[in-house]
């Protein structure tokens, strides 16, 4: 039997280091980066251009991208950017792939962007007018519901997409953004987004709050999707609530489809020792496990 | 459509406790298994009765039980008992339920329990011939792989059960007892198990150390189990590996279950007190998620 590929998409440079209240030196950044790329992974989201005074963890974004950029001529880089103005600077300073965030809950996106729908959407579309040839990604925050507005019905989500589409985006990151989905709703969220969104690229993005991350991450590969963004070492969340909020973290995931005997051209060793590399280097939450296994000591009960 | 009923039984007593290095009053263990039994738990693993030397976390045994086994008739008690010795003491303390462990891997059993095959399987040949009205359950540690001897063939494993079988055993509880099962090797020894013993009780008891309690569990019950180990917090493991090694969570599982509309009994609300109620008492290795959330701080990306 052909093994199945599954993509992992690596966004700890972003989503990971944003969370980390000390500043990560640049060189340090570049060296995880480098042995993300030397553990296989393909596709990093390695900063994100936002104002430095709303995230100074991401102050070297410059440097990161120009850096990256010349040295990994064959991985697929890419930015987070929050508005017109970080796209504008990604572009700029060569990204050719870029990932904008609305979130479904309009309460979410004004507290996460300070834009209402309408105002983000605008935003959107002039992002897309602007870089025809740009890949842009969205980023649909809070897919699987909302620390403000809770849960929501499965036609509120396919609306807010079917705008998005409209609006001529055909890359989408279904994002579980504080960890509210359960495996049956990852599902069912999923199977209408494939169905109805079939020449489109669908991604999730799944936080581990709740102890979900491996789950519905797995649970969204299952029911057909087979790019998965995940972040080293799970780090990720509240520094302030160590464990609650990380990202699915990358080496137990890659590990687990490895196993599985998915295809995801991630090395099981290679992408622990990164992981625990960066936590040498970083102090922060991480939520991944293998990271504190020590092989040294092994339980017998 | 009608509720699928789970049976949560929680082991936090016994294999969460037994990794605390420092000794638990007796009292605080008591109020412990009291906001268990309020949360909706009916299976409670409430001790070990091993020799104090061996495991000194678990000196009171006899007492909470005495205490257990008075206020709280109507719930399911049971004790671990690695020996004979340990059987004879669970049962004179009022007992009805003791659990005896052998490994799979003759290895791991005799550093888990130094016996070899054939004097652990006479030893509870002896157990069942001298209390034919006490439930006797076998944990099958080491079911889906050894630190050891690695991992081995279905075959190994079913001949292992057929032995047990022969001996008399009816409940079997598959262990991965250092998190090396995934979810497709889960399903695997599971369909062949519940096929050839469909006349026994089967259970499962997943370790979490490398991120798999959740998706292993949940892959366990799709496979056709109802009774899933779990320990409140996720406690267990090496105390010098933190994070690594614990069981699957209650408070997270039996949220999930819900979620998910299956029927745990277990209110989501208090077990999830009663897990943070225990990490305010006991300095210990947690591996649950929902233990940190600060509902006062929320994640906006």
């Amino acid at each position: 039997m052909e093994q199945e590929k599954i993509e992992i998409i690596e966004v700890g440079p972003r989503d990971g280091f944003q969370n980390v209240s000390q500043f990560i030196p640049t060189n340090i950044k570049l060296a995880i980066i480098d042995r993300l790329v030397k553990s296989g992974l393909n596709n990093i989201q390695i900063t994100s251009f936002v104002h430095p005074k709303a995230i100074p963890q991401m102050k070297d974004a410059k440097e990161v991208t120009q850096f990256c950029l010349e040295k990994y001529p064959n991985i697929n880089l890419f930015a987070l950017v929050p508005n017109l103005f970080g796209a504008k600077a990604a572009v700029e300073y060569g990204l050719t792939e870029i990932t904008y965030v609305i979130s479904v809950s309009e309460t979410h996106n004004r507290k996460n962007v300070k834009r209402t729908h309408d105002e983000s959407f605008e935003e959107l579309s002039e992002i897309l007018r602007l870089f025809p040839t740009v890949k842009v990604n969205l980023d649909v925050a809070t897919t699987f519901g909302c620390p403000y507005e809770g849960m929501y019905s499965i036609k509120t989500v396919m609306e807010f997409l079917e705008r998005a589409y409209k609006t001529g985006v055909r890359s989408f990151n279904l994002c579980d953004t504080v960890g509210l989905a359960d495996p049956i709703l990852v599902k069912k969220v999923i199977k209408n987004v494939l169905t109805r969104f079939s020449d489109c690229e669908i991604q999730v993005h799944i936080h581990d709050t709740r102890n979900m991350g491996m789950v519905n991450s797995l649970a969204a590969i299952e029911c057909g999707i087979n790019k998965v963004q995940t972040a080293i070492g799970g780090l990720g969340g509240c520094p302030f609530a160590p464990g609650a909020s990380g990202n699915t973290s990358t080496e137990d995931f890659a590990y687990m489809l490895n196993k599985m005997g998915y295809e995801t051209g991630v090395d099981s060793d290679l992408i622990i020792n990164t992981a625990k590399f960066l936590r040498e280097n970083v102090d922060g939450n991480y939520s991944g496990h293998q990271i504190f296994i020590n092989k040294n000591k092994v339980s017998t009960q």
